[in-house]
């Protein structure tokens, strides 16, 4: 079924067809045409153009947009949605001063995530996920990469991964799966931390590639967690199995993180809340795209990365919401792009690009995703009338989403 | 006709009568009942209790709140939600790094607000601040401060104030209104303030109070707009009619404006990113409610007000959300109390009671309003179920405000 969508009042997000990413200046350039309309059939968006020249759409399914704007689909290229239950209680207490020591024992955490995963069925998880999806479906984001690494064993890394493989089958969304098994050292490899990699690569990657359960390896790479020599062994035995990389890098110190990741054509680094010009001048002209996550930081009361001193450089950046029960307990892109400008002077335009085009490209899918441009998939959203396409960041939390369309589908709102 | 709510999960910020604020301590007890029910009658709360002595309510009109918890209603006791046009282009300029010179030169600023308003008819004011009311409306909020200060000319003054009693004719939420033609000096008195002043002071007052279209008087006292010395002028002209004030103070500087505002009995102190412990001492014991404004201090980029420090010090905070075009536009209350505990660290039960009982007493209403109490007015809203108070503080982006009664009748959502 053919899908016209009329009366648009900006089509905002235009990019020609075969542009994969955009960088530097690049990044602030975003091309909209007003008044118009876009055609999509079999899920693709087959044309667009002024409303002087509106085909009559007579084997189409007819949407008026009234004025609204359309928006190519958010892509989240980081998150953490599978998880069993919340850690809210974790919140608090770091609110009411306690140690990390003390939350631990409390049930904060990554390996208390890990306990409660390991105790809830696969068909739990899968409902209280899908929870989340649907959450943020209607929340603009059209394409999500989700990760494992609340496992930290054979069986219950499998078992999250089939879980995203079931959301994958279930849902309209484009999912990418990352297998995550080097989010921390589990429980019972405490002191043991080589051992812990080694099961990584030699046990734990094989099983994921046997079931072809992952599209990417990811390690987080930091102080307190994985080294920059495991974290080269972890990607050079994921490229056996035909997984690039995607690393946690520099969110607790200036890891190596993003050094190991440039170097293996790691396709992103992600957090680099501590990036200094060393980093940056690494990234320069590489294939890896630098993701930040301001809604970590946010959430942490962290340090914002350098957005701009990056994008000055010449970078491109990805935004994602980094959603998960610790550090980043929301899934809303809309609120990361408001963030991107207001906390880290990143403009409009800018903070869009990086929360489409470019986060489809951190999860390898940007031929498909990202924009409005001929071929792509028929995701967007409409929204209300609106002054300006500033207006939609800078009225951060009145809601403007009107309609969702996924694969030239209409989903509930 | 009678409201009865069964299956409550959990009724949160239950109060005793004749508790008009809380402070220090007693900020931090949020009292609830678990598996409630609550009766409403002519708009107001006559009992709840727990389901096992639910009352048949044959006569009364029944809603199953299906497990999710029951909030009172939000107070937001300091916006300016009167206003003409938006301003988007300000913030894109500040991301760009315009100076404040060619900000205003573009349109920004509180000069441009008040052309854009005196252009605008009283008609067209209106409805655009009803589409704002409409949508704090849905956010959980049930009882509104609005101020002027976008006129500065006694005739544009009158005409944002009858705007405001119009709005307060029409809505079933409470609204107070405060005279703030103190905002800034107008253009034609620029080099002529203490002229402004005598302005405010024996033409728009008297002119005010004599349509009875104000409920407080406000100053900004702050550095580059009005001295102590004015504000205390100010106060004392607003006292000969009857208003009590409400003044902006040390969002700039340490203006001496909690000073001035304690010396003539405000009702509250708003702002105080910049006070230190000669202010909070200076409050302690006073019949004045500091009340602090993340959303402000989050839009700009400011340093955050010590919440922890005054409450340690023992004195009540109220919470607010500024809605305004300039440095603050948004009215989510739920929003600024998730960012009062992630941003400031106040605990989820010190942020709702700022937001409810606090900011009713912030513009006089506490004893109708702010608290799940028997004879206040049946002013709330029911969530999802929850596993906790606090996750409703985490999940800060996630839709969990499901139904809203505002005088005891259902308003869409």
């Amino acid at each position: 079924m053919k899908l016209l969508v009329k009366n648009i009042g900006t089509i905002v997000g235009i990019q020609p067809p075969g542009r994969l990413r955009v960088c530097g200046p690049e990044m602030g350039q975003l091309e909209t045409l007003d008044d118009a309309w876009l055609l999509a059939d079999e899920g693709h968006i087959t044309a667009f153009g002024p409303m002087t020249e509106c085909p009559p759409g007579e084997d189409a399914r007819i949407v008026d947009a009234e004025g609204g704007m359309l928006f190519p689909s958010f892509c989240d290229s980081h998150t953490h949605i599978v998880y069993a239950g919340s850690r809210e209680q974790e919140f608090l207490d770091k609110i009411n001063g306690l140690s990390y020591e003390e939350i631990a024992r409390r049930g904060g955490g990554i390996l208390n995530s890990a306990d409660r995963l390991h105790e809830t069925s696969e068909e739990e998880l899968y409902h209280q996920a899908m929870e989340r999806v649907r959450e943020i479906t209607r929340m603009g984001t059209g394409a999500i990469e989700i990760k494992s690494g609340y496992g930290l064993s054979t069986q219950d890394e499998l078992k999250m991964l089939r879980v995203i493989g079931r959301i994958r089958q279930t849902i309209p969304l484009t999912v990418r799966a990352t297998f995550l098994g080097a989010h921390t050292v589990a429980r019972d490899y405490i002191g043991r931390q080589a051992e812990y990699v080694d099961l990584v690569c030699n046990e734990m990657l094989p099983a994921v590639a046997r079931e072809g359960l992952a599209d990417f390896v990811d390690v987080f790479c930091d102080e307190g967690f994985f080294t920059v020599e495991e974290t080269a062994q972890i990607i050079k035995a994921g490229h056996e199995y035909g997984l690039r990389a995607k690393i946690h890098a520099n969110e607790l110190a200036v890891s190596g993180g993003v050094e190991v990741g440039v170097a293996h054509g790691a396709l992103s680094v992600d957090h680099l809340e501590r990036i200094g010009a060393a980093q940056i001048e690494t990234l320069h002209g590489t294939t890896t795209m630098p993701t930040l996550l301001p809604g970590a930081a946010f959430f942490l009361g962290m340090i914002y990365p350098p957005a701009r001193a990056m994008i000055d450089a010449g970078l491109g950046i990805a935004l994602a919401s980094d959603y998960n029960p610790g550090s980043s307990p929301s899934g809303n892109m809309r609120t990361v792009v408001s963030m991107a400008s207001i906390c880290m002077k990143m403009t409009p335009a800018e903070a869009l690009n990086a929360a489409t085009l470019n986060s489809a490209y951190a999860m390898g899918i940007s031929a498909e995703h990202g924009s409005i441009t001929q071929g792509k998939a028929a995701n967007f959203f409409l929204t209300a009338p609106m002054p300006s396409v500033t207006y939609f960041i800078y009225a951060y939390q009145t809601p403007l989403i009107r309609r969702i369309f996924v694969g030239g589908e209409e989903l509930p709102i």
